[in-house]
């Protein structure tokens, strides 16, 4: 069965996209850590990052950069900080956050809420950047 | 001034060894999360990640690619984790952590401690894997 992220990447779940090119994807976090988290993924279904084959590696990261500037540009920070753990969804993904201190790195940290017109708001704002 | 990571790639500063060639070099975590945590880095001292030059960024993740095979070969675990945080020291750095459970990737959690001869013992079992 395609995962949540195939069925995004298909139009057929909504998402707050922020970027797209032929081989990734990329969109808000529905449960953000903080304003502007972001997921990049390649639209090829793969669980385990370091299955990737290696131009499909190269190739997210350097979209991952150019989502990664146009957030930083977007929502000012110190840096923005990039996490993949993938415990939960199987299909690869980049967190992309915003950080202003390591702490806002922490997982276990309480996620934010925002209403749809904000994520809209956060998304479109993300994707001027682009 | 060379960032310490710098020093250490010059060897004016010990550590524990894990992979190299002629652009990027990993060595072990000196205050690990878990057992086997490793950083990789560029040999180049760039700060931020997203600073770095499209060919390097790839590089320097398929070279964080080979050295998570081994480590996960090394040191069986569900699946080797990703962060860059860059907050202390200015000298692009990947963690690459063994994860067993998503909690192992927080930077809050209580540092290990092992013995030089563990940590020795430690780079040696990852080496052996590349």
């Amino acid at each position: 069965m395609a995962s949540i992220f195939s069925r995004i990447v298909a139009g057929e779940i909504p998402c707050y996209k922020v970027a797209e090119d032929d081989n990734y994807f990329a969109f808000l976090d529905i449960s953000p850590m903080v304003k502007g988290h972001t997921l990049v993924i390649p639209k090829r279904e793969v669980d385990y990052i370091f299955d990737l084959e290696d131009d499909e590696l190269a190739g997210l990261h350097l979209f991952s950069k150019k989502v990664a500037k146009a957030l930083k540009a977007a929502f000012p920070c110190q840096r923005i900080g990039m996490a993949v753990l993938g415990m939960e969804v199987p299909h690869t993904h980049i967190h992309l956050i915003p950080l202003q201190k390591e702490s806002d790195m922490l997982f276990s940290n309480p996620k934010l809420s925002f209403t749809p017109e904000e994520m809209a708001e956060i998304a479109a704002k993300i994707r001027e950047q682009m």
